[in-house]
This record gives C-alpha cells, structure tokens and sequence, in this order.
C-alpha cells in the first residue's frame, strides 16, 4: 500500500488512520478496514456512530481527571462509595483496572502521568494540585498509591507521600508480592524478595 | 468491562465494537478506546470521518468483485493494465496482497470465497459467473489461480480449470517452493517436495 495505490484515497486513509490504533500496525489495519468495509451494516456503520458519540459526549472529569460522559464522572457522583478512601492511579487504564478488580469501593484520583524532569513533566503537568485541594477538603482519610512499580511510579510516589505528609491522612500503596497463579521460577528476584519479606501467616 | 459499569454507555459501546475489529481483542479494546478517546482530535475524529467517508462511498466492483470507491475499480479502469491476464483471487486481500507484491501489471478478478459445499458455498455463492462472462468476451488470454494453497483454494481450482477448459485460454497457478528468506529447517515436507520438483537452473 506504501508505494502504490490500489484502492480509493478514503479506503487508504482508513487504513492509515486504523494503523495508528495501539494494536493494530499497517499490515493488521489493512485487514481490519477490509473486515470493516464487508461488514458495513453491522460493524462500519455502528463503530463510526460510537466514535461520533464518544467525540460528542466524552469529558475528563473535572474532580479526579477520569474519563466518562459526565462530569462530573460516575464514579465520582456514586453515593455509594466511601469518599474517604481516595485511590491514586497514573492513569485512567489503572482505574479501568483496579474497578475490573472491584475489590475496593473507593473514589479514584488520576494523575495523568508520572514525574519525568526529563521529559518535562513536573508536578504542574499532574493533576496534584487538584489531588492536594481534595486532600485539603478535609474528607479523605486514606489515599491509596496505587502507581506502577517502575522507577517513575515509585518517584512519584514519594514525592506526593512528601507533599500530603501535613494533612494527617494515611498513606497506603499496593503490596507487592507473587502474582495470583503466578509461577516463582518466572518471578524476578526483587519481586521474590519482597514476597518473602512480606510473608502471611499461613 | 462486563460486570461492572465504570464509564458511560458510549464509551461501554465504542468498546464493546473496538473488540470485534480483527486484530482487537477485550482488552486491546480497552486499550484502543483510551487511546481514542485521550486523542480526541488527533485520531478520534480524523477516524471517525474516515469511517464515515468509506460508508458512503466504498463499493464492490461490478466487474471484478474488488473494493474501491469507484465501479468498476481503480484497477479495473487501469488504461495501462493488460486486459489479456487476469489473475483470479479468493479475497480482496490477496488482491491487495499481490499488488503490493506489485509484479504483475493484469487485472484481478475476487472470487469472495472459496467453494465448500458443507458450509453452503456452491458455485452460484462466488463470482464465477461474472469471472466466465469475462473470458467469454474473448479479451482474456491466461487466467492465473492464485488461489490459497489450501484444500479449499485447490478444490476450487480445479472446478475452474474444468469450468474454463472449453474458452482457449492459457489457465496457470502459482509456483509451490520455498518462500525468500524462508529456512528450510521450519519448512513442512510437502513444500520441500515440491521445491525439489520444480529446482531451477543455478
């Protein structure tokens, strides 16, 4: 397709367009948007409705920095989660995740992100200060750092455990430990170690 | 995603239809939709149009059963194609397949399938029809099988050539060998045999 046309200029920008969603690349986008052209009544048209919904109604939460239709945002206006407990995640993905788990009925704060002075991206490019007025409301009793436990995740998990250090909440983040039908021998060292230094009484 | 709603019932739906696009599972879906969704108005919308666009104008070709905007196709009104070859394919993506190939300047003609008479798919099911009303015309002069490699593709094949025999015209398929940059170790015994069969001259 690269070196010659052989169809339409809008089927090729379909599939040039289709080959910049994370999981497919050029040569899955070339039979997605085939797929999608034969099933035109039953895919094509709805996908292209859903994205034209979505385009229309969808808002980043204006409390927490979530994704819905509403702000603000489902979870934020359930009654029935403990606004107590706030879970801090980089990302909506995490929230999508750890909701999937549904073990925990908590509010969620989304940072956007993580600290990467490199890059750039100091603490006015997250959402900390709303995370900090929130703090500061006066309602929340534990944030939970659910962040990723790579370098950039644990960073920014200091930094903020510094910055919420004088509002008297209590500051949990996610245990580490062997993954539930995880195998040992598959298992870095560090997670190993930290399973073993953190050991439940059978 | 399934127990629980966590967002908007148009974000739910862009999901639900993300994870029917081949290549996209659940997950990916999930994935795909945020990325959307976060690139609102560098993906999400130049995506939706296309959508849009390929729903309004993408036809099949009356001629040779391939995809494109116009009827007859691109490649079909090709002045610089020879009208004497005609190169006949299960599906519009091997059509595509072969023109990236891009060795051979004939025309195609889309069979839409292969014959397979379990599932239902008789002669009157593909487009045999159309393809002996072209060779009737007397313009075709050889008719390539690039057909899969399958029991299916070669069933088919054979129905064709019988179909074909009485036009005069030259009916070819394509070679059987190793693949370019293929190891002969990972290689199965039929495709061996048949390279062996077919060796050229060094």
């Amino acid at each position: 397709m690269s070196t010659k046309r052989i169809a339409g200029p809008e089927i090729e920008r379909l599939i040039q367009l289709l080959a910049k969603v994370p999981g497919l690349g050029p040569r899955s986008a070339r039979r997605a948007a085939l797929h999608l052209i034969k099933k035109k009544d039953q895919l094509l048209a709805p996908l292209a409705g859903a994205m034209g919904d979505a385009l229309d109604k969808v808002r980043i939460c204006s409390v927490c920095g979530n994704v819905d239709t509403t702000d603000p945002c489902m979870i934020c206006t359930d009654a029935r989660r403990d606004p107590a407990t706030l879970i801090v995640v980089e990302d909506v993905s995490d929230l999508w995740a750890l909701e999937r788990a549904g073990s925990m009925n908590a509010r969620f704060h989304v940072l956007g992100g993580t600290l990467s002075p490199l890059d750039g991206i100091g603490p006015d490019q997250l959402n900390i200060r709303t995370l900090i007025e929130r703090v500061a409301g006066g309602e929340v009793t534990e944030i939970i750092l659910a962040v990723n436990a790579t370098v950039e995740g644990q960073t920014t998990a200091h930094y903020l455990t510094d910055q919420l250090a004088g509002f008297g909440v209590k500051v949990t983040r996610l245990a580490h430990g062997v993954p539930v039908g995880g195998e040992l021998d598959y298992l870095d060292e560090g997670t190993l170690a930290a399973a073993l230094k953190s050991r439940t009484v059978f």
